[in-house]
């Protein structure tokens, strides 16, 4: 029998898989959208932050009276001042200021709050820090050392801990994870071929365009305000109370418009300096990041190092895989990077292995903290198993697609963590990728230049358990509000929430209106983070829109004298779908009632609300298997083919064209789409071939635009995107995420593919042209 | 059979009737509260508006040019330049500036905006306005004629008027109200006397502590954000939107702090202005009233003359009574002002009279428009009717109290407008309130000073039909946000509202928190006027805390495994009342779900949601009969006792006792109900002895506070407050609204005592000492 939610929902669709633009792109385009930058409000000062100039050292002293006697200066914090916490998502080990020991260089010793930035800059530089220096570890190798040189947080086992899973011996060792399936050892004897690599995944960075910026200020009342370009509204303030000890109920967080986010906004870098400040002074405070201190202090992506080893039959099935990760997490947890350990899971559990063995260990490094980038670990781990299966098929003599296609997991397939894959279309995607960028068709040298082609398949989970809760209101006057904690960071999520609710119940788009987040108002959402907001704060909506439909139904079947189920409603008006005579304008559902000779007009709101809650089996810490057969919300399929042009002389690659290929379930809008699943590859491309931070002394050489090169409009490739699959049907109108999805599988698309161009293989990202250059001069010497 | 909602719902109560001190005390006694007031945004511009100087006159023309060149001026407009509309609650008659004519001393005609509030009236002295003078009325009788000697609104049919009943060939009627019950004809035929008097009620001002302010912002998406000191930010929603034709969902409502209304904030006397220049600069602009402003040009209590015949039987019983109040509306309908017609029959309705014949005219005046005030038209009737009561009391030689016991109507009695009466415990509150002045004793005269008791009789109903919605939101944490659209101006309207919820979730205090009305966020509630937040506001948190409560207890019952009709929640806690020992914290639910190894501790939200709406019959035009059995939401049934002493030589009267005994239902907080009945009480007894609008040639001459007296704390009397009744079965927790109902009775239990001490009877407000010397001369004189 028919569910009476899914009653309303039949094609053709009013405003599902519309292109319809963004409700923000006026504002955005025409440069008056509010962003946390530009707020000012009366009374505010400016915080700055004073920074450790060493990687690993002692705090002897900080003498803050030089500084305090500065004129205009309100404020001079350091660690004493705050409450002796320490926050992480995962692992608390993160002080508000360093107190008796830094370790990164750019850590936050002390902050100044003063009438103006110039002032408060040139307070930092009055603060007088005396350190002594302890060794520093720059590499994870000396770091996984039983015996290191230094063991960077000696107090480690005084920490609050949820997920290292076992200590293993290792001083620095800070989060660990294991997958465990069949027996590898025997796999790798049963098999034809044994092949054995390394690969090292370089530290970039997310490169959002709005810096790191919050404000705080404390209300009459004793409340604590928070305005921050964050990804997570509702964990900042637990953050916030955790690390400052403020009740929950005392703290709202309210999210202008946000200049991207990419995972690094997810956790606060700054927002305890900043309230802290606040509080000191009983004035607003604003701090706001230079560039160079986004690129010195605020989270990167952490650099790998993985190893593959692999058990493989002459007809290319994997018999038997080993793994290993160890990740360079720099001075803290680093918010939810510590969690990378487990999501590099997704780096590989796009293959069916029967033998399966991974160990994944994040160490303590002098280095500033890694923390989510979009892919979330597994980006950096999909780089190696995907230039490992070209490898393979290489070794075997084999066609690298049809290698993937005897390995990649299908609908119903149990995965390495054996979990149950659904809307698994792995092998479709890849065969449209290879179709798009015309596979086996090789283009002839041209002068220096040589041509290939390269593929690579992967998928991205969707974290879970997680909620979501949304409140919708119809008013008099045929609007709808949708109150969320949605943050829309460039992705066109308020957008796709309008469309959700505006399909529930048939209104345009211009008659629906959706919150900004502001935690005293807006009901909890897990945040902007893991391809997540589509799937959950759209669950939420559309049930909440549900829930209010029904009310409008029920109201109006009492008026119109006819059965509920035949009622439907489109554009303001109830109707009966078996007799479209009986109707009504919703609008005058809020006047029944009211007396025709009466003064007013009362104004009855339809309010609904609902949570969406995705539940899902853990992953057992003794052999990394889900305990259900769930693991995630939805997994982001895709494939990225990759055609290349690399100049032998010079080492030059350019990118000739790069196909996505991926099933969204539903695509709701298919212009949000192209344009998230474009940036994505872009994104992927740029940090492939350029960016890169590199480090002397444990000090960052390139924290500056002009020395960290990103890719431009002027290098951008042709990048065609197609979409296939079916709808999802745990998905709002069978909707997946999709943000994160081409990150994966594109650099190791175009790694192969210069491997196939000039028959060289750079394993370690970035391939640059001197890598390129070298590894020909090498293979010209070796051959 | 128990009601679900009913089984939650057992005294001893958890919060109710506990007095509590306010939720926003702290903030107001400290000074930190904000009121819009002391808004400052940047860029913002201050407003100030030209006046007219004539109370009746043409606009020849208006010269803004000189204005506009003044240094810092931002912008000047006329009637001209905002759209031509006219509003109005029930008749469309206001212009937001006047185009062609004015119609009182102080209307506006012009508005300023400045970059400092001194520019802009500096401005207002350089616009030019040549006015062609008409004849003006202020006398209403003289504007009951059918050929008066002008007419004001001579395009009268052309407005939209919802209430007007019949036009009578009157051209300055405005509004009238008509009540036939019976024969008074035939009634005075049977009856043994008639006793027939005219009663005048002055022009009084409410005197809200906070001026009239409001401050508006174009917003970078087009919108409007208007903060207002109003006590109903969904109606000013609507009257921006009809005022200068914008679309409702691009118009935000936000009240900060409210300090005082009493009425005169319900419907704005300047925010279509402030909007009107915030677009036309397209920059933020605030208009805040000087005190004179205030006295001017906001609305004012209407004068009413009532006139009362009444045919009685030798032992008190009223047979017929024929009574026919006139209005002086002033040039404009007052916002709700115009409704008094029909609200003043609860001057009146608290008497059984078998025949009844009524008449209610609102006529234009050239006068500042009347506008609701505390009481809203049934105070000024009150006076009359129990200012009569004694005088029959008098002619017949029965005691007073007696005399009302014979008429006042009681439970299941229809009323004479046909309405049934629940509640309706007036002679138990009479009989209490002649207890507590200690009736029948009588002080002996002490040099010029003769000492006198009354009593007087009152209810006050509140409108209906009316709605109100409420959300509430149940987090992590163990605290509560109620969403509403409350004002509380200093009600405790907040604090009663965090008393329903937290009582229905038992929750503590400090653990609840109530919105303030954001438009954009707060769903719609009617206003804070007529005594309605209590009883509606009240009733919606009630049933949204039901709602969310249910979802508690669902959840919990699955996890717990007992049934849910079992369970109950308190302090954080839902346990199973048959066995505490199955309990669990609520927190623990949202957590529910989630892996134990896993990452995140997901949140969800419990959102409750319900809109209440009472019910009820219009009035017919034809004879004032309510259609239904209900008419309003509640009667709050008041008595007053007062004595008083007066000087024979000086006039002078000193007010020793004030006894007021109410009927509320529930006492939801004794702190509040007291200070609610004493306040109303108080400001009852500052307008019947010293406040006057004294006007001369047109023009106000009292309109500073030096020269407007309002009672002081060193002229307050004793204010004894007492409570009885039962709790009423439809309001929340049997409570009903209680801040109207003392202004009724008190005036003219006052205006008795005067009476009762001297002999003497002032039939019109104010009872000063002046009058009463020349009434007792002339009573020496003709004694």
């Amino acid at each position: 029998m028919l569910k009476e939610e899914q009653r309303y929902e039949t094609e053709p669709y009013y405003l599902v898989g519309k292109p319809v633009t963004r409700l923000d792109g006026r504002e955005k385009v025409t440069g008056s959208a509010i962003y946390t930058h530009d707020l000012k409000v009366p009374n505010m000062l400016y915080g700055k932050i004073k920074r450790s100039t060493k990687p690993h050292a002692e705090i002897v002293s900080i003498d803050t009276s030089r500084a305090l006697k500065l004129k205009g200066v309100r404020a001079v914090i350091t660690g004493r001042d705050v409450p002796n916490t320490r926050r992480g998502v995962l692992v608390k080990d993160t002080p508000v200021l360093a107190v008796d020991r830094v370790r990164y260089v750019a850590e936050p010793v002390a902050a100044v709050a003063a009438e103006t930035p110039e002032i408060a800059e040139e307070a930092l530089d009055l603060i007088d820090v005396e350190y002594r220096e302890l060794p520093a570890i720059f590499d994870p190798e000396e770091a996984m050392k039983k015996e290191p040189i230094v063991v960077i947080h000696p107090d480690f086992k005084s920490y609050t801990v949820k997920y290292l899973g076992a200590e293993l011996g290792i001083p620095n060792l800070h989060a660990y994870f294991k997958v465990r399936k069949g027996d590898v050892e025997k796999g790798f004897e049963k098999c034809d071929q044994i092949v054995e690599n390394s690969f090292r995944i370089n530290m970039v960075h997310a490169f959002h365009l709005e810096p790191i910026v919050s404000m705080a200020r404390v209300e009459p009342n004793g409340g604590i305000t928070i305005w921050e370009s964050t990804q997570h509204p509702y964990m900042l303030r637990n953050e916030i109370s955790e690390a400052l000890q403020i009740p929950l109920d005392k703290i709202n967080v309210i999210v202008p418009h946000v200049g991207g986010g990419f995972g690094n906004k997810l956790v606060s870098v700054v927002a305890p300096i900043t309230v802290a400040l606040a509080k000191q002074t009983r004035r607003p405070v604003k701090i706001a990041f230079s560039r160079r201190e986004v690129f010195e202090a605020s989270y990167v992506r952490q650099p790998f190092t993985v190893h593959i080893k692999d058990g493989v039959t002459r007809d290319g099935r994997i018999v038997a895989r080993k793994m290993t990760s160890i990740i360079s997490g720099g001075g803290y947890s680093g918010g939810m990077g510590v969690n990378e350990t487990k999501t590099s899971n997704c780096g590989f559990s796009h293959y069916k292995v029967d033998n399966f063995h991974y160990d994944a260990y994040r160490v303590y490094t002098n280095r500033v903290p890694g923390g989510p980038y979009r892919g979330f670990g597994a980006g950096q781990v999909n780089w190696a198993v995907e230039s490992q299966m070209d490898m393979i098929a290489e070794r075997l003599g084999l066609d690298p697609v049809e290698v993937r296609l005897r390995n990649l997991v299908e609908e119903g397939d149990k995965n390495v963590i054996g979990e149950t894959m659904r809307s698994a279309e792995h092998k479709n995607m890849l065969r449209k990728a290879k179709e798009l960028i015309g596979w086996g068709q090789k283009r002839s040298p041209d002068g220096p230049w040589r041509f290939g082609k390269g593929v690579a398949s992967g998928h991205k989970w969707s974290f879970a358990p997680t909620a979501s809760s949304a409140m919708v209101k119809y008013s008099f006057g045929g609007f709808l509000d949708a109150f969320v904690s949605t943050i829309d960071m460039g992705t066109g999520a308020q957008t796709i929430l309008a469309q959700i609710a505006g399909e529930v119940l048939r209104i345009p788009l211009e008659k629906i209106r959706v919150s900004m987040p502001n935690t005293n108002f807006t009901p909890f959402s897990d945040g902007g983070f893991s391809s997540r907001q589509t799937y959950n704060d759209g669950n939420a909506v559309r049930l909440a829109a549900l829930d209010l439909k029904k009310q409008i139904v029920e109201r109006a079947a009492g008026v119109l004298g006819v059965d509920r189920m035949e009622l439907d409603v489109r554009e303001e008006k109830v109707y009966s779908a078996k007799d479209p005579k009986k109707a009504m304008k919703i609008d005058d559902l809020f006047m029944k009632g009211v007396s025709r000779g009466g003064a007013f007009a009362p104004v009855r709101d339809f309010i609904g609300a609902a949570t969406w809650f995705q539940e899902s089996g853990p992953l057992r810490a003794e052999d990394g298997q889900c305990t259900t057969d769930r693991a995630c919300s939805f997994y982001d399929v895709v494939s990225t083919a990759a055609e290349v042009a690399v100049n032998i002389e010079t080492g030059q690659i350019k990118i000739l064209k790069i196909a996505v290929s991926v099933d969204p379930g539903t695509v709701l809008n298919p212009l949000l789409f192209e344009g998230q699943v474009q940036g994505s590859a872009f994104m992927a491309f740029s940090n492939t071939l350029f960016e890169d931070l590199v480090f002397e002394d444990g000090g960052l050489v390139n924290a500056e635009l002009a020395d960290y090169k990103i890719a431009g409009s002027k290098d951008a490739p042709e990048i065609v995107v197609s979409w296939g699959g079916s709808p999802f049907s745990d998905g709002p109108f069978g909707a997946k995420g999709i943000g994160e999805g081409p990150m994966l599988p594109t650099p190791a698309a175009i790694g192969n593919a210069v491997y196939d161009a000039i028959g060289v293989r750079i394993p370690d990202l970035p391939v640059t042209a001197e890598k390129v250059l070298v590894a020909l001069k090498e293979k010209r010497g070796s051959g």
